[in-house]
């Protein structure tokens, strides 16, 4: 068990059945609730009663997918508290992906003005990114996260073993922001990141605690994302539109499938723009492509994307804001690029894939 | 113009347009938005406009009313920020009710995570009530405020002239927290309004200054209500679900109206469980009869209260919370009461203004 103490709560990493246990004996709640979605339902939350077999827990149950994190979904979330009759003693443990941890943290923070919450992230993504920080909300309009606050949870637990029946798929998604700590701030853990050919056989569970550290140095220096929290935002201006636009089609991507055609569109921004070197883009492109297979992105959708960029909550005015990096392990914030030079990145990425396919 | 200084923000009251032409010359926001309803849109939207000539200004408007102080609304609302390009260096004035107040100020803390809003309250209830203390929220399921969160404004301007073209009930409405606040600490006062026999030959604006300085007092020292702030709701349980349930008849109560009627079942369950004497209680029904002429509760419509009452944030576990008082200008908060108690309160309400009619 490794404990990550941020300036108002803890990350316990590891076994976390004792730790747990140990945090509800501690504190009086009125009533303890566990929202889950279909899957987490059925793959987490026979562990997590095993961690409390004496806890009485009132399960709220929501369908599993980033297309459910919506405010229809929070009023189904609200709805069942009003009936259980949840006060504002009561504790809320958000057992799922980053959906769960973001809505009901969300949920959580605005139900009679606000109760205790706890996150137990059961995904590689959720346990690597969405478990610092405090950024709780939903998708609205389409638009990522526009609708949400800043409030931390009581704690936070990550447990490898929920991580043992997700599938490939998910690791993978996860394993994206892993790059992007490293990317933005971290140039040794690159070096031993590129190395890595295919995730399956690696050790990928390793670079957790240390890729946490980076992402909490980064938080605790600005929570409010004033200044250098934007740095976390690397990849994400354009992966989000793709995400976001790719959620209404047939062909859902995962987020950090998303965000990993982000990193090397933003790379080609970069190179371009802030002195990035054209071997660190082709290094950055190749092994991304080498993890994520991606596909190529169909250019009639590149006017919706950018309209979705212009709708982004990180743009200040009608400038779009993105994050970039000067060199690799070093980013640089506040950037904007042209409408132009945008979707020159996007036809560079088509390229780039298509060239190496 | 007098300035009261809260902990993080101003309020300034008498004529506004000096502070706020200063408020908004200091800062570079991106955009100013206002919030009105068809009422404010139409008798306070040209004053705030001949206050700010040079200020491009986006209008939001929605209808008025309590009964569209839920979540569909707030969509409505950030429907168009989104649609108007709103980024988080925007500020969104809300320029009304409590309604527009609370739901504005709740739409602007979580829009893209948090924008600033200003509030200019626009009748007597939000002038003397929500401006101070940072509650904001929405109805849900037929339950007042119980989605919603704690958020102070950058400032609060409360200026006379918006009362002007306020109906006489609506001003009678805002009365009843300033009776209130002198119930529940300043004896002096209570003194002094309890000699009103009819509110429309009073001036009861000398009222408005001292009485924020009650709720500033009391709101300052216990910010998140775990304690002392509770004594602000005095009336409230009681009224809440009676005003809750009237709006879904064809003859809703205002705000105002409804916790006068708790002033008086409230008074009723002190007077048994807390002290009161008889004679305070009879005093406080005398006045609040001849002032809001109330009409009797039809017993039908018991349990529904009751129901009600049950979920109401105040609470915690299955108990129904009171704030009561012990004599006139001294509250007592976390008071219970059973069922019974409470029926036989609405029935003690019947019979007493049934009685004086």
């Amino acid at each position: 068990m490794e404990i990550i103490a941020l300036d108002n709560y803890n990350i316990h990493v590891g076994n976390i059945q004792q730790s747990l246990q140990a945090l509800l004996g501690q504190r009086s709640y009125s009533q303890v609730l566990v929202l889950t979605d279909t899957n987490t339902a059925e793959h987490c939350l026979p562990v997590l009663k095993s961690y409390l077999p004496k806890q009485q827990l009132n399960i709220i149950q929501i369908p599993a997918g980033e297309q459910h994190k919506h405010i229809e979904t929070c009023q189904l979330i609200w709805k069942q508290m009003m009936e259980l009759g949840t006060d504002r003693k009561a504790l809320l443990i958000n057992l799922g992906g980053g959906v769960i941890g973001d809505m009901g943290g969300f949920c959580a923070s605005t139900f009679k003005r606000g109760l205790d919450f706890i996150q137990i992230p059961t995904t590689l993504l959720s346990q690597v990114d969405a478990s610092i920080g405090g950024k709780l909300g939903i998708d609205f309009m389409k638009v990522k996260n526009s609708i949400g606050l800043f409030n931390n949870p009581q704690a936070v637990f990550i447990d490898p073993v929920f991580l043992q029946t997700l599938p490939f798929r998910e690791i993978r998604s996860g394993f994206a922001e892993i790059i992007k700590h490293s990317l933005i701030a971290d140039y040794d853990q690159w070096v031993m990141i590129r190395q890595i050919s295919d995730l399956k056989g690696q050790n990928w569970a390793s670079f957790l605690v240390p890729s946490l550290k980076i992402k909490q140095r980064i938080v605790e220096e600005d929570p409010f994302e004033k200044g250098l929290r934007k740095a976390l935002n690397f990849g994400h201006t354009i992966g989000h539109a793709i995400e976001g636009h790719a959620l209404e089609t047939s062909q859902p991507l995962l987020h950090g499938e998303a965000i990993a055609i982000g990193f090397i569109c933003e790379s080609y921004l970069a190179h371009k723009q802030t002195g990035l070197q054209r071997s660190d883009l082709e290094e950055i492109g190749t092994f991304i492509q080498q993890i994520y297979q991606p596909k190529a992105l169909e250019e009639r959708y590149f006017d919706e994307y950018l309209h979705l960029m212009g709708n982004d909550k990180k743009n200040e005015g009608k400038a779009i804001n993105f994050t970039l990096i000067k060199a690799t392990g070093e980013a640089v914030i506040n950037q904007t690029a042209s409408a132009e030079m945008i979707v020159e990145s996007l036809r560079f990425y088509n390229d780039f894939i298509r060239k190496t396919h």
